[in-house]
Parts: C-alpha cells; structure tokens; sequence
C-alpha cells in the first residue's frame, strides 16, 4: 500500500484536533483512502504545551519536543516544504502575515496538498493561492475554512456538481448568534449578551472580527467564489455587524414573526451577485430562524434540486479538525481535482438595489401625526406597506416601526430625505432598516 | 478532451430529468469535469410520452422515437451495455426485478458505472451489485436513491470521511410526513388527509410502500451500509409505519412538547447497530420536529464533528435527477472509488432493548383506579415516570397517558402484563406505545 505522509503546521485547537484523530482512527482512514496515511511530523512553538490537550506524542514534534524559536520553526517548515516524502500539508497556523502567504505559495508550488481552516487567508489573499493550486496541480482543501463541521464545500463542488447555486443564505458566525440568541431568549441587551458569550468561550477576548460580520464575510466570500466562479474582494463586500442590534428591534422582530439573525446573503440574478453581511429579520417559517446558539446553518436554493439547509457546529477543536480529516482522506484517494473555471461576466453588487421587503424602525420626538407623515413619504416612494407597528411612546422619544413589501433600499433612503425634509427635527436618530427573510 | 458518454435507461418522471439537466447545463458539466459528457442514448418504450416533458429530442431515443417492444428495448440495453464507447449507464427503470437486476450486474461486470436511484433494488438484492462493483472497479452511483435530491451519501462517504457515524435519524418519506403534516396542522385524521397526499400528488395511488414504512427502510438500509459498513437484510429491519396513528396521539403528542414523526433510527453502540423505522415523538427542541410537509431530513451525531442536519426535497423529477446528474459528473472526473469495507463484527438489532423515553397511550374502560393501577405496574418494572397526561373521558372509553424515563420496551411490555394481570378487562386496545426523541 502506497504511503501518505502528513505534516501538521501550528499545533493549537484546530491543528491537535487533527493530530487527535490522525492517530485515533488511523484504521479507518487507511481503510477508506486506501492509502498509509501517517502523521509524520508537527511544527509548533511550544510542544510540550500543545501536546497536552489530547496526549499527543512528543516525538512527532520537530525538535523532539523542545520549545522552538520562530527562526527555527521557520527552517523546520522549510524542511518539510522541501521533503519530497511528506505528501500534504495541514496549515493550523492562522493569520494571513506575509511568511504563512509564502507558506501556502511554496507548498502549492512543490506540488504539495495544502489543507487549511484559515478562511481570512483565503478569502483577502486566496485568488493567488487558488492560481498555485491550480497551476501546480496541488489541491487546496478548505473545507474546515466555512462552518467549521459542516461539510458545504464539498456539498457545492460534488454533491451539487449537478446543478447551480441560485442563492445563498446562512448563519456563519456562532458567536454572534449565540449572542442574538440570548437576546432574543433572555431579554438581554448586547454587551450583556457579548459578556455572556466571552464566558462561555463563545466570543474571543477581542470579538470585533465576530460581531462585525468580517469572520462571517470570510466565509461567504469562499462561498460565492466556489458557487459561482466568481472572485469576490472581501473589501468590496457589504458587511454589517450585529453591534448595533437593540432589544427593541428584538421586540419588532418578534411582533411580525421573525428573529434577527446575521445572515450571509447572495443571489445570482440577471448577470449580478447580489451579496451582503447583514443582520435581518427572518420569518419563523424559515427554519433558519430557529438555529439558535453557536450553531452555523447554510441554506442554498439551487436551479434543479430546490431549497437545502445543512445545520452543524462551526467551530471547535475536533469540529473543525474533522473537516480537515475529510480534506486529508479525499487528497489521499482521489488526488488534485481542478477547481472550477471563473465566470468572469458576473459582476458582485451589493443587495442595495435589490428587492427585500424591509422593516424600518423610526425613532421620533413626540410628534402627532408621524403615523401619516411616514406612511405618506413611504407611499410617494411608490413602496407598499405591509404592516405598521404599534407605536411605543417612551418618556423622550417614540418608535414607530413598518414593514414594506419588497423594495429596494434606495427607494426607502429617499422616503427617509421626504420625511426630513417636511419634519427636520422628527427623526431622533438614524432609522434601523433590516431586510425581511422570508 | 476525453469524451464520457452516457446512456440513460427508463426515462420516465427521473430519467427524463436527468436528460434535461444533461442537455441543459452541458457546457458547465463539461467545465466541472473536465471531461466531454455527452447524453448518446436513451432506451425507452414509449419515446414519444416520455419527451414530451421536458421537449427531449426523439433522436437520442433508441429505435429513432417510435415505441418499442420490450423485447426490443432489451436488445438495445444488451447492446448499450457491450458497447465500448458508452462510458456510463443511468438506470431509472425502477423496480426490483430479475432482468433489472441481470442489468446492474452485467453492466458493473463490463466495467461500467452505473447511477441509479432505485433504492428498493440495492436495499433488497444489493449485495452482489456492491459486490460486483467493487469487484470490476465499477462505480455504483446512488446519491439519488436516498432521499432524492439531499447530497447525504456525498456527505457519508465523503465529507465525514474524516470522522464517524453514532447516530442516524431522519425523515425519509416525503408522503408520510405530509401526511403527518396535515393531521398535525388541520386536525385531519389519516384517511383524509392520506386522499389529500394523493391529491397533490404526493401519493401514489396504492401508498402502501410510503406509509408503511417500506420506502424509508430502503433508505435507512442503505444509509447503515454507508455509514457503518454493515449489510442489512431489508426484510429484519423493524419497519413501522404511520397507518394507525390517530388524532388523538398528536394531541398527546403536543401536550408532551413534541410532534410525530415517521423516524427512521440507528444508533451504533457496544458492538451492535439499533436500527428501525418508527413514528416517534419528536421534541420541538429537536429541529426534526419543525420539518413539515413533503420535505425530507437526515440528522446526523458523529463522533469528533457531532450534530449535522441536512434538509431537502426528497423527491420529484429534477430534484432527483440533480443527484443523478452530481454522481455522473463524479464518475467522469474521479472515475472508480473503492467503497468502505463492511465491518462485519457489528450485530443489527431493532431498537426494543435500547432505552429510549417513551409515550404511552392506554385506551380503557371507565375504572376509577386507573391512574394508580397504571404507574404502581410501571413503577414495578422500575420504569421512572416523566409526566402523567389529563385522562380523556369518552362515552364508552377513557384515554390515559403517560411519558416515561428512558427504558426498554421490554420493561414496558412487562409493565402492560402486569396491568393486565390485576384487571383483565381494562385494557380496550393495544397500548400506542411511541419513543420520545429530544
């Protein structure tokens, strides 16, 4: 039986994870790819640390287990780039720095598989790594990349290779939904929610890059590239966070039968990606507004086969790692398989011109008459009115909530310019406009 | 670039979608595959009928369009099968019969792949076609077979390659559960709405197979196979199906927090596989509980990636077809896979030893006593009771139920005989005795 050698860079939750169940369940894997695959070597700075959440044997670790500086980690990963018996490369590093870009490059172009759960390094710097891969004939596995455990990625490129990917919609971020998730159970405002969340390990010390959607946008760029062929600028993307999310949207939400979920949105239509991060309002019909906690959800609505939804954990040592595992076993029995061809033609536009029924939630200084003032600006702008809220009249200001039949975005900014125009001082603050899901 | 022909076989409502799809979305198949996919043949009594749906050309249809005779068809499928130039077979003819099965053993035997969707042959007379296809390097193709269009075997055989499966439960009968759907939603009992299924088509007229469960055991079967490596014999897995299901024991039902469900169920655990098909309460915390309709759902536990969900169409034309179209594109650009090896030390057992919580519902006579009567015999089988349900006094029977702590159906049985025992006439019917899944 032909050997698969496997070297593992970076030895921390994810990477261990994978060297746990390299080792746990060799048999199996041997037995499904047909090949010997064998870990062989770690790169890691500090082994003896790292080695100890699953037991890991020190003598897989270069250096034989001594703390390594960065100088000599570096050479070690040289080594192993150079090897011509180590057949695939896990990259558990993380980070999208300039030495782990060369990382990817060099691997790729020795002709190395390169299995990776490193969505920011793909998604701002990948159209490069892709190139490689390609050129090289060396498969780049990032299954573990989006959602963590849930096996979307080769759904896309296998499971559907039959079909075409209409439209996109997901929960991609579990700490932002953990976090809406308690909101939305326990009435908890969001730095309370985040507090929360940072205790029970969900959210990092620093949440930025969860709660404002970038982690989310990472994910739906990889997605957008591999459903549609086309390469996405994560800069481009429209992205919005949950930050600005209050109990009170919460409670609108709620009276016209939808939770506030993050949602990662495209749709291919007429020539354009319509694409987005974006928190909205999801009807309690769509099962994905009952994905609650840190769970990841990915809903795709293809041409032939219809709605799916693929519901699972998307991140955590062994979830992740599992993922990779996959990667590691497909590399092993099946080889390099070309990515799909880019359809250039497609242009990425954000959903601001695309049609969402929308709720917009005004707040306004005690003012009678708003009730008409707004329906009659919203009308001019040729949007029809769903439903209208009843108003809540707090000590200082008043909130008056709508929702719209499907419009497009522009057309509710330019009711917002009439409103201010015929009121100047009604409207307290910027109005929250949230997309209807339905 | 290599050309991969295909020939279709049986181009009924699948096959001829297949066809669509095939002729449809060529160039990006080609593009996927990297090989030149071409629709060459189609064999087909009935050319005419069955191009119409989609507007098929006649000239693909063996014969050149004009009806053939069955002894006819068979000499083109003989021919199709000796002819080198034919890459793949699509087999959409359907059933479980003798020339069928000579079909998939002489095309597997002359190297062949074969993409099917006929669940019933490969649960029942599968054996030797995975034998044959493993043994002449063949690929057997059957995304389609198990819930039509949800890419789960891609999932099981490929995405989780690097983990394994403990646990299987899913919806798999689209009939069943749109029927359970009515009865739950409308308050229907399963007469009216089963004509309802067979009004919107979702029923064939004799539904036997649906709603007895026959048609999600094909699957259950082949999903064990897949995911464990054990072959089941069909006919001893426990199969029960949603005939006898009443109104009433979906009011009990909801009073619990839970909806029924036809469930099909597999547990691997100290060396043996709990397997049947059951209508089960389903706790509204557990997301298959909020699939309603038509629709078809696996859940997955696996052990390092634990809980999985995928939602989707299981049936209709393109949905299944899709599939058929996603294992052809498989084959053209990865060729033969060797399928896992069965583990053969793994015992099937139907479930009634392993410990599930469970609902039951005693129809009796009007006895003053009952409660007491009931849970002191429950109580002596050492069974602990979760929650006892409010009697329904009728005119000439009373309904009493109640939830238990897991335990075996043997202790319940026990339990019944006990009841029995002390006051043989109490019981009017058989007890409906239902597993709570949470």
């Amino acid at each position: 039986m032909e050997n698969f050698n496997v070297a593992i860079l970076g030895c921390g939750t994810v990477g261990s994870g994978v060297a746990k169940i390299l080792l746990d369940m060799n048999h199996e894997l041997v037995d499904r790819s047909g090949k010997k695959i064998t870990l062989v070597k770690i790169v890691d700075l500090f082994p003896a640390k790292s080695a100890s959440a699953y037991n890991l044997p020190l003598n897989l670790f270069c250096g034989g287990g001594k703390d390594l500086t960065p100088a000599e980690a570096s050479q070690y990963i040289d080594e192993i780039i150079a090897d011509q018996s180590i057949d695939l490369i896990v990259e558990t590093i993380g980070g999208t720095g300039d030495f782990l870009f060369k990382v990817f490059i060099d691997a790729l172009q020795a002709g190395k598989p390169v299995v990776t759960a490193n969505k920011a390094m793909l998604a701002e710097r990948g159209s490069a790594i892709f190139e490689t891969s390609n050129a090289n004939g060396a498969m780049l596995g990032f299954e573990a990349a989006v959602c963590g455990a849930i096996p979307v990625i080769r759904a896309i490129s296998d499971g559907f290779a039959g079909d075409k990917v209409v439209e996109i919609s997901g929960i991609m971020n579990g700490t932002s939904n953990y976090i809406l998730t308690k909101m939305q159970d326990e009435g908890l405002d969001f730095d309370t929610a985040l507090k929360m969340a940072q205790e029970a390990g969900y959210a990092e010390a620093d949440p930025t890059l969860d709660v404002s959607g970038g982690d989310a946008g990472h994910k739906l760029c990889l997605l957008i590239k591999l459903a549609y062929g086309v390469e996405v600028d994560y800069n481009h993307l429209l992205i919005e966070g949950i930050q600005n999310i209050k109990k009170e949207d919460i409670d609108f939400a709620n009276e016209l039968g939808c939770n506030i979920k993050l949602i990662c949105y495209a749709r291919k239509m007429n020539g354009k990606i319509y694409a987005a991060v974006k928190p909205m309002m999801v009807k309690y019909d769509n099962l994905l507004s009952k994905v609650s906690g840190a769970t990841n959800c990915v809903k795709l609505e293809n041409k032939y086969t219809g709605h799916h939804m693929f519901v699972g954990k998307g991140a955590g040592s062994l979830e992740t790692a599992g993922s990779i595992v996959s990667d590691i076993v497909f590399a092993a029995k099946y080889g390099y398989s070309k990515k799909m061809n880019a359809e250039s033609d497609f242009e990425l536009v954000d959903p601001d011109n695309f049609e969402f029924p929308y709720n917009i939630t005004f707040s306004t200084a005690d003012y009678p008459g708003i009730t008409g003032l707004v329906t009659t600006a919203i009308g001019d702008e040729l949007i029809n009115i769903e439903t209208v809220s009843h108003n809540r009249h707090g000590s200082n200001k008043t909130l008056f909530s709508l929702a719209t039949m499907p419009c497009t975005l522009a057309q509710i900014k330019r009711a917002i310019g009439r409103i201010r125009a015929k009121a100047p001082n009604v409207l307290l603050d910027e109005p929250v406009i949230l997309p209807i899901l339905k």
